[in-house]
């Protein structure tokens, strides 16, 4: 099933938010609303505030303008991590065009994120709800601590461990995902229990999603996926698709994948090395496998919310996420 | 009278804040406390928590953990800021010792301004109180986009006009000092009359406070002022010294000015040819006495409030903004 089909039933709010996004990017500066549409429309899954809404309808609370605004805010938190990630990785392409530091230069782009993060924060704010606040700035920090690791994991690829590799996927992914499941529940109900199994949903939905991602780096075309693949590796980064296939390499092949992680850059005949070893011990299929079990925990969770529509499409949208081509 | 005289009265306070800075920047990544850390231990005047504690206690409030866990966040935005601000201009210098970018590279610098702002927010949040959390997302929205029209304009110095630098300098500085002077006023006191004195002594101290730095960079030394002078201009940053001197110039002067910042960047010959232009027409002078005028603005704003030694020490305070050397 596709993706608008799963979240038919929230389409008219999903509208509401787009709205919402706008509204809160115009600026007096031309510049600053003018970069924070362009990634804003360029497309993108609107994944977390269809968690945020979905969760929210779960839980009872089908209607009312906190949902929309917070569902808008974790969206602008999410788009204001990409403009700095782009930065920090000098990426070319986001969501199949130029990415923002390419057309404007990486000053404007990092103080856009700036911009983007204090609007959806604002945004929260008018919630009137200091425990949504609160959810958000969590995930935030955690977000940018993520990110730091990835950086840093990235100055030694062969010594980051699976661990390393879960922290930073849970940091940087799943805890804005958590956020975005735990916010709506909030909105909805105060029964601590039902806002815990939700955030548990968010929180393994969040992981499955970045290790499809992970994987999808190494095994999708890059018109299919939207950027460049095989961006982990040329910038560095140690994910799970690599990491599975080392562990099942002969003591040859480790020996000579690992010099070539060594070094500062590779390669063609290097990065072509890697892809093979990638394909051959099923690195990509490996990760995907991982991203089912995390989703089917996150299916789990569910069984602890009322049976409705909304729980239903929460059920759909753990199997999209792991099923899903880019 | 120098500023820790001046400050004496709010001392112990001043202690709480930097142990609630420390606290608060506590990672389980290792390199982002470092680096947070490394900015924040590097000196700065801590104006903004200063003027937030004096305003506080101006109106009746003495004590309490609320307005020194504001006070801290406020320093976290701003140094947030710098992080980005240095990332952006490529700064070498901040504080008198290397810059964060310098030290450890542009990308883990963006992603600790990034925890930086999410850990303020998060801490304002503790508060409880949503009017802060409203005052100081407010200001960081608006310090990004007097950034952004900081860098806009850098692509044309000789069509930026006076209105054009103030608006800078409202945004970028003066606001998250408004922002702190609220703060403290709204912690203390329900009373909008005084809140609004207190929100336009913040302004107005803001205002004149860059005013001061950017008269500085035209008229102190690096050893002084604890980064590079003449910086503005080698960043292509129109401010108001130059901008008041080439009012004053000759015809012939002003066509030679225009021509040399017409350009990409500038040889030692053209700069020190502005730097003379600038020492001829007393551009450093005229923005001091434009800063002056907007201390008084400030001072003004005090006859408002209670007489107290608070409201002295805010007082002394827009006298040494203007006064100051570094």
């Amino acid at each position: 099933m596709g993706l608008s089909e799963i979240l038919s039933i929230i389409s008219g709010d999903l509208v509401r938010v787009e709205e919402q996004i706008d509204k809160s990017i115009q600026s007096p500066v031309p510049l600053v609303y003018e970069i924070s549409k362009y990634l804003l429309a360029g497309g993108g899954k609107r994944i977390r505030p269809a968690i945020l809404l979905l969760c929210s309808g779960s839980l009872g609370l089908t209607d009312g303008w906190k949902k929309i605004a917070s569902a808008a805010a974790i969206e602008l938190i999410h788009t204001a991590s990409l403009l700095h990630d782009d930065v920090v990785d000098d990426a070319a392409l986001r969501r199949g065009k130029e990415s923002s530091n390419v057309v404007w230069g990486n000053k404007p782009t990092v103080l856009v994120g700036d911009f983007l993060l204090s609007k959806a924060l604002g945004l929260i704010q008018s919630c009137g709800n200091l425990e949504l606040i609160k959810a958000v700035t969590d995930a935030s920090a955690k977000l940018a601590e993520g990110q730091v690791l990835e950086v840093m994991s990235s100055a030694s690829m062969i010594e980051t461990t699976e661990d390393v590799c879960f922290g930073i996927i849970e940091n940087k992914t799943a805890s804005l995902i958590e956020s975005s499941a735990r916010v709506g529940a909030l909105l909805a109900n105060n029964d601590n229990d039902k806002i815990n199994a939700v955030g548990s949903y968010g929180l393994n939905l969040g992981i499955a999603f970045q290790l499809v991602d992970d994987a999808l780096d190494y095994s999708s075309t890059q018109q299919e996926f939207g950027k460049q693949v095989g961006q982990d590796l040329v910038e560095g980064k140690m994910t799970l698709p690599l990491f599975y296939s080392i562990q099942g390499a002969t003591k040859t092949e480790k020996d000579k994948v690992n010099k070539i992680l060594g070094k500062e850059s590779f390669d063609e005949q290097e990065l072509s090395f890697i892809f093979e070893i990638v394909s051959k011990y099923k690195g990509a299929d490996k990760t995907k496998d991982s991203a089912k079990i995390y989703a089917d925990k996150a299916k789990e969770s569910l069984t602890y919310l009322p049976t409705n529509e909304f729980n239903k499409s929460l059920d759909m949208l753990a199997d999209f996420v792991v099923e899903r081509t880019n």
